[in-house]
């Protein structure tokens, strides 16, 4: 869901209060085309950008497509001035969200080829673009990439400073009594000797934090003989610093999900170019 | 100016209905430190992010000044759970706004030392994050660079839509009796041959978009004629997938401007940590 | 979080362009008393409506409290002018919520007594009044209860529809390949034979909707049975039309979870009265 | 009217960032189906929500009619995402509003036997819901109920406190002063003996707050004289605890308005379903 | 009230991305002068608007009272930066609203020294300003004048195209059965004669649509006449394109209500200067 | 672009929670006549009214038509209850622009009379109406003026407090650095010594404030005189408590620019009236 109010503001900011140019008569036709490949994000917020004015998108690739080089991402028809005025804001939204799936998708096949198919999950984090959590979000699904947590209420995240005030266990316990069945609940740890621990107290996923691939394997070896001999799922994540260049190390450790700040916060975007007529 | 339904829309899409784990009780004071060497910016925004609540910022680095690695940028006290629960918003605002700061800084730097001090501004462009336009050109100003148009009716741009439809010089003449004497005039040719003649037909900038550095250079010399002919000051910028390693060339061509959309649409957040207690 | 924004929207639909009866001079304190016993909750909801205005909130009952009648909730002092103008949006707010947790815990305690402290939650619904989801939500855990999924994004939930569509198995596959690892997918089955079919298939929560107790019984240990053939937890909830006057008997089948709309659709309010000076 | 923004605000805490289980292809139609009898109220609401998505209503009931248990109260048709998606938040408001209206129904209709068709009226209060005041006093009105005012500014309602401040005299003087001739002016008194004082300062209607029905009865009376004497309409009002219980002795007071803040604040949903295909 | 979300409206329009011009350190206070005598009103607005941002208003006229040249109407104090930045908005508000409170004086002075103290209320219009009902509502009683009703829900207007459709008398029956007892119901004629109908239909006030000052004396007469004759009040108003040099003849015909629709679209500005230090 | 936000606020402060008189049942059309003279603007913002709600607009006359007395600005048909709850508010802000845009018709033919078509333009300045800028900064172009600066980030203007903080060329130079290349800068003097100083220190345009028309005369000269001295272009504008009156006066002083505050701030409406059937 593109609320209409985003795309406003959108909008807003990029016209101004008197746009003299772009007040061009009759109607028009355009298409968003990548000039480099990638994949295809964020094409519905470009879409609500149109249609907030008068223009009407007759074609649109999916998100996750993979686009070539030269290939049009989507095609719009209407007023001229409309078309004209949304360009630039539809193109910004689309090549952000499609640069967050394109180098999600680097990530995830980076990933694979080590992993062997064993079926590690690339996610992201809470480390979005302001205002822009849900498109980023929707943009790691397109790249084959988790959306992990969604906000702070989706998944209970357990911390360093939750655990230095009360202890893990009691810390756990506590949350487990707080949130709602629906919730999962993850643990923070940042050494591999706690992660058996916090499977243990009851963590239905154990975040190994700034760990080596060393002490990363090690803890998912403890997280998983711990979780044998509970006779229930422990799930274990990675996170911290890793990079499309590191990833590989990670997924062959054996964890379930490594996670990538730098799928939202650093992605380059993907270049469109908007061509009229 | 950071509008407080701006900061709500940022901290309401990462709280969500209902977050447990933030009910600290008692006061904290926490600090943004810096990981990474880099140019501050955006902390205005995470200083608004901080007081949406009832956190106060007690300390903070200026916009523009350079962090090294482990430098505090931001100090803020006030009660835990607002501190907690403003944290990694501002984090994301404060990193995303000064990787485009430090991003710039670095454009500014290799182009100036190509430049020979001669004057050339690395500017920015309309590709800038939805949403997040005011943070993005006050963070490209923070990093030493020059804004470019905030938006559509703060300058006006004549495309090659508009020369199409009615030829160069009339393109202009319509624009210079539209606008406002308050607004400058560019217009945009990509073969230099039309650099002088767009300067003749009244333009404040011509906007040389993407040529080579050797065709820059000749358009730059052509236009810079013209204005000494006509005896006004008409300044020349180069523009188009111009990066920080291409941004030299350019500098060293004598124009007046190079911007670059990557300034703001691919630069990689700069890395913060918030440390409490 | 209570956002500004939605304070405002409270407050000016109750005031209008110009009350010309609240215009008193000076300060005042106000209290907020319960007048019949009760469950404290939307109180920080009723202190963000004061807030909004220049009043203070002195003294406040927590989320949970039990309130006899004639007990205060919440004090406050401000200019008399605010404090009447807030007053009652804050008692409307504080009211609505108190009722929500008030039903809550007497479905709680009504579950409880015949569960005999085996652990069965009482949950809420997706049936709440709009613009409300965080306030009731969090009123329903106030009073005792599970909030369940906050929204559609917080839990997967497989229903007729999508079972209909593609059938059981193939339905939880795919949404368990969609979902992120930080989201649980919970399968709706009105037939208590097809109830440990989603329990194989991958639920982590089976729902068993609009089943009598008998066959809610019946179910819950065709899942039990199934469960730990898995090796694995799966949770059951009963759910549709359940009432304060039938959960004990839905809690007496050995159910996880027993969920009712009701708590947020048609709880009565807990009647306060605003006493100033 | 039924603001986009609010329509926007309910589906957004609805929805969340990224739901993955409302993406199904093609169209669909949908029924909301009344699965009790009651008065069909916020369908102009629920219409609202499925056309912000791009969903057709193609059939509604009228506000106030009467639906048996199984009727349809709303069809619609359009893209099965959009309709599944808007479904939850349109049975929401339209079963909350329909409650409103149906107890507000009960009310009149208790009123009314024992009125002997002398014309009282049922009125709402300011007690209602925050953020659904527009739609809570339609759904009144569609029940056959008075809306009473709708907002501060509506009609001056002079109150206790004011009459301590002033005098009961002065008050109503002052006000008479101040409000518009647009604008009624109703004096709040808790001793039958104060009715008349209220009318013969200038009350447009006297509103007899928390009095017996015999007190009430003895009021009006009073009241009735006055105005009489004054040679001028002056309506009274009970209000303070009336339930559909006790609104026949308060009808039979003769009484002009009985007000009820229960209507609003304590209406249990009417239960609409939703049937798709 | 001034709601948050307007004023940051008003703010954000005037300081746009990136003012490079008010980023003044220090400390300083400023005084809103009046350069011309007239009403002081929308200091609240104005007020509003400098602790938007950190300033604080020390001393402020009250709405009403009567400046002269060179008086000081409200005094501020804060960081220059945040002073500096909200002066123009605030002195626009202050302005527009002082103008609007000084043509309704006028008005009201010219209409009083015929009317010989017979309580002639001149009265304003839905013909404001958008965006700016309340303000300017609240200005014309700050002008003394009386706003009339605030918006469409306030009073009932039975209009011509109702009695085109129904005929006078069904339309009023109709409107009195379905608006609140809260709400009076006001009847517009454009012909003498029918002036009575209306009162006899139910009308509360009558209007007196564009007639000459003759016409309307002979109106009210006879609204008069069947007032008395109802033993019941029945007002009269004047209205159409009445202005200040005309209001002294309607207000002799012995209406009860003159309204102008220009003391809102057509009132000067009251000239302001903000001076700092 | 009329904001879709801006439109709601201006209706829902028009219709309020309950309007009874608007549910006319069946299709309309109407029409908005010019009842006097002007030049039309603000067309665009009615349109945008009638489409929030679900009446089109089938005719408009374009920004910038001269009107007559008596002609069709706008036509409109769709359900009749959209048409008339949406009238109200269209005819206020077309006539409120069409004010704006037809007194600055006369100030500009009123300057040009005199100039004798040497280009003298009028414009605006930034005292508008809170909400209105965008809207009214169109209608002064409508009405063949020019805007002036549409907020403070698109041109600096030096000001009287700059100057005495830093000196007038130091000031100027700290803003030359800090503004982008795409924004003008202008200086404000009030003595007609200190006009070409600004000229030499780098202004684009000096603003001669509050000068009669001799000392802006020789203020022309003076900087006349500079720029052709420093071989660049810079204008000379006029402005403070310039009235339609005087305006012919300035531009007889060879001034670039005059400029108006009462073109927004004490415009009358132009009055339309609106026909439906």
């Amino acid at each position: 869901m593109i609320p209409n109010s985003t795309v406003e503001v959108w909008l807003r900011e990029d016209v101004g209060h008197h746009d003299v140019t772009n007040d061009v008569p009759g109607e028009t036709t355009g298409r968003l085309v990548a000039t480099e490949s990638g994949v295809a994000a964020g094409l519905d917020a470009a879409r609500a950008v149109f249609e907030y004015f008068d223009a009407s998108v007759t074609e649109s690739a999916a998100a996750g497509d993979e686009l070539d080089a030269g290939q049009t991402a989507l095609e719009v028809e209407g007023p001229a001035e409309d078309v004209l005025r949304a360009e630039r804001v539809a193109v910004n939204v689309a090549g952000h969200a499609s640069g967050v799936a394109t180098k999600t998708r680097e990530a995830v096949e980076a990933a694979c080829e080590v992993d062997g198919g064993s079926g590690v999950r690339v996610a992201g984090t809470r480390k979005t673009t302001p205002g822009l959590r849900g498109v980023e979000k929707r943009a790691i699904a397109a790249g084959g990439g988790d959306t992990h947590r969604l906000d702070l209420s989706h998944m209970v995240m357990v911390k360093d400073n939750h655990i230095a005030e009360r202890g893990l266990e009691p810390a756990v316990e506590r949350f487990r009594e707080r949130a709602s069945f629906a919730t999962k609940i993850e643990v923070e740890v940042d050494d591999p000797g706690d992660a058996p621990r916090a499977a243990r107290a009851g963590a239905d996923i154990v975040l190994l934090d700034n760990m080596t691939p060393e002490a990363t394997a090690r803890a998912v070896e403890l997280v998983n003989d711990a979780a044998a001999e509970l006779g229930r799922e422990v799930r274990t994540e990675a996170s911290g610093g890793i990079t499309v260049e590191t990833v590989p190390d990670y997924a062959a450790t054996g964890v379930d999900i490594v996670s990538m700040g730098c799928l939202t916060h650093s992605a380059p975007a993907l270049d469109y170019s908007f061509r009229t007529g």
